[in-house]
């Protein structure tokens, strides 16, 4: 078990003894698909991570439909930001999507357990911030994709159209990118990128395509 | 400044006076485009917020090629993770893309407010923690977009190809998920979604077209 507790941000840089004390306060839960693990405004003593399966976390809105707010899978943690916060019950529901292994953790024990080691809560921070940065790269990487695959496949319609390989964008870069729900500086970013691989060239509003089958083959690669 | 730097994860939760202490272990700084801040191998004395413009980290390869590790834009901040985890070296180079103004802030003495004030890094941590789930979602949300867009336009292509309504998926479902670079479970969670927005019916490995139009229409749409 501290094999896998290693891997889950919360725990990473955690010493032996301190992974000990983790584990002395925790305990396995088990619930079936379907099953709630608690509900809006159940008292909040603990957080979970996720051993295998999925819990969904949901609110119910005033028309009484569910709001699915996320879903999380193994590995992941939920609820430790309401103890970071102190915030004393859980703000949605959790319910078991498919059969799901829980490992429940006291609060008020890990809390007190960084309480007691400030280097602790820096190694965490550490960790958390180089996450996050990941993150925003990734994010940023997925943006382009989608929407280099977008752009694609608009030069492509074009250059099918025109039956040419140069011609001027059919409508002024600010119009296309929200046409294509982009940004306007990622619009202008996968031109750019479009050009280095030497798939297009761009001069102004005019566009040579200079390898139509890669670019047209763009959006299917899923690069 | 201080509106602006609660718009930071890092000074979100301090106080007025906590506040007031990173302003006084703050300097500003200005680049030119192309300006380099620090090198690989630089004393890291110092964490920064870009306040404007985007600096780019990068580190050269064995063969002199320029790796761009990331791009750091307005609002971001960079290095925060060396502080915490109290790497005394820069691991990358930071240079200014255009024109770039920065505010470079003491390492040690924000590391020391946070020493007198567990609580301060309690809420960092909380703040910190919701900042990834968030972002979990979002990369969730977006893997599925350009998935969806994948899928949509591979059953089209299908559905001019075969001519008919209702025909059987041209591969079994784990190789055509592996071809559009999704994972097997997207795969399904997508097919899912579009027979759930009646746009598909799915019987095992048949698929009806059950709204030409607004599926072919659909990886145009970015919804």
């Amino acid at each position: 078990m501290k094999e896998q507790l290693k891997h889950v941000y919360l725990f990473a840089n955690l010493d032996d003894a301190q992974l000990g004390r983790v584990q002395e306060m925790s305990r396995g839960i088990t619930l079936d698909d379907g099953q709630v693990l608690f509900e809006v405004g159940d008292e909040a003593p603990r957080f979970f991570l996720v051993r295998s399966g999925q819990i969904k976390l949901s609110r119910i809105s005033f028309n009484g439909d569910e709001k699915v707010i996320e879903l999380v899978g193994a590995g992941q943690t939920f609820a430790e930001a309401l103890m970071f916060a102190q915030i004393p019950a859980y703000p949605v529901r959790a319910a078991a999507l498919g059969r799901c292994e829980l490992l429940a953790i006291n609060s008020k024990g890990f809390l007190d357990l960084l309480r007691g080691s400030v280097e602790s809560c820096f190694r965490m921070m550490g960790d958390m911030s180089l996450r996050l940065h990941k993150m925003v790269d990734e994010i940023d990487r997925l943006t382009m994709q989608s929407g280099t695959e977008r752009i694609a496949r608009f030069l492509c319609a074009q250059y099918h159209a025109e039956g040419e390989r140069e011609f001027a964008l059919a409508a002024p870069k600010g119009v296309l990118a929200s046409r294509l729900s982009v940004k306007p500086e990622t619009f202008s970013r996968i031109l750019h990128r479009l050009a280095d691989e030497g798939l297009v060239k761009i001069r102004a509003s005019r566009v040579e395509i200079l390898d139509p089958e890669r670019l047209c083959g763009y959006s299917m690669s899923g690069f």
